[in-house]
């Protein structure tokens, strides 16, 4: 059901703007954190940039393995997400806590959430700069693979599918607004 | 109709991850071109990131003026939307030749389009490394509007209003999804 997306048009998997979890690993620690603030940067090859707060912990790890994965979660989700959102994993181990399952895809260098409905892992490019200043990171994408129930041949079908299945955008404190249907 | 957002929520109407319009006007000219790839970047002082290809003549206003607009279009502008990012007004006036309606905004030091349902008008932060780099940029938010119709409160409320108000979110080659009702 899982399949890979042609790099140069990964984009596409975030292009619509969902709200979207940022995860990392390094030296056998995880973490996975919920972020309105990402956005394609550019097309092929694909980088994408990213808000990190300097309190997050997935900044942390992103900075000391120089890898970070992008999972895009779906209605279904929800609740894990704001939960995901709201806790700090600085302390605790947030995926075991909240029971966040993880897909197995050797191709991926950081963990990838399973049940969503897209995921990129990419590579941290440095810009030491602009990171101190705004929280501001960007990134390299070296992978890219969709559900195929609602991504295939480099397009969303929301509406071939469950509406749990649709994308989230986060609006503020919980508050999420489903994708809705094509604009003819 | 038309009403002015605190700027600690502005990031709000952009945070669902819409297409957008940005706009610049220096020495007498004005431009607007579509864009998918902005960003809310800090909440107060709220702050953006953007993406201006180095082709853009909007790239080149901003640069000169020192100030952008950003304008949150709504389905009943989608072919509006794909003209205004399908042509540069490097060698045309965009505004005139697809017939683009501007606000009369005293606030806003830059064109906001009209029928549109929200509004950001900003100052930019010159960031010249990744500019170069990676055609990003930054901006501080100075003036924030939203339709009433459907963003009050500090918050969007599309199922209380007509469709075509929906916020258009694309996902390449002119193929948009509206924003959808919220999630419970």
């Amino acid at each position: 059901m899982r399949t890979a997306v042609d790099l140069p048009k990964a984009y596409r998997l975030i292009n619509h703007g969902p709200t979207v979890l940022v995860s990392a690993r390094h030296a056998g620690r995880s973490n996975v954190m919920a972020a309105a603030w990402v956005m394609a940067l550019d097309f092929d090859p694909p980088k994408v940039a990213l808000v990190l707060d300097k309190a997050t912990f997935t900044r942390e790890l992103i900075l000391a393995s120089g890898h970070f994965a992008i999972s895009v979660p779906c209605a279904a989700q929800a609740r894990m997400v704001t939960a995901l959102g709201s806790h700090s994993g600085r302390e605790t181990d947030k995926l075991a806590d909240h029971a966040v399952p993880l897909l197995d895809e050797p191709a991926a260098r950081s963990p990838l959430v399973a049940g969503c409905v897209a995921w990129l892992d990419g590579v941290h490019i440095p810009e030491p700069e602009v990171e101190q200043r705004h929280d501001l990171f960007v990134g390299r994408i070296t992978g890219a693979w969709a559900d195929a129930r609602v991504f295939d041949a480099g397009r969303w079908h929301f509406d071939r599918a469950p509406a749990a299945l649709r994308t989230l955008h986060h609006v503020a404190g919980g508050h999420y607004l489903a994708i809705g249907d094509p604009v003819e």
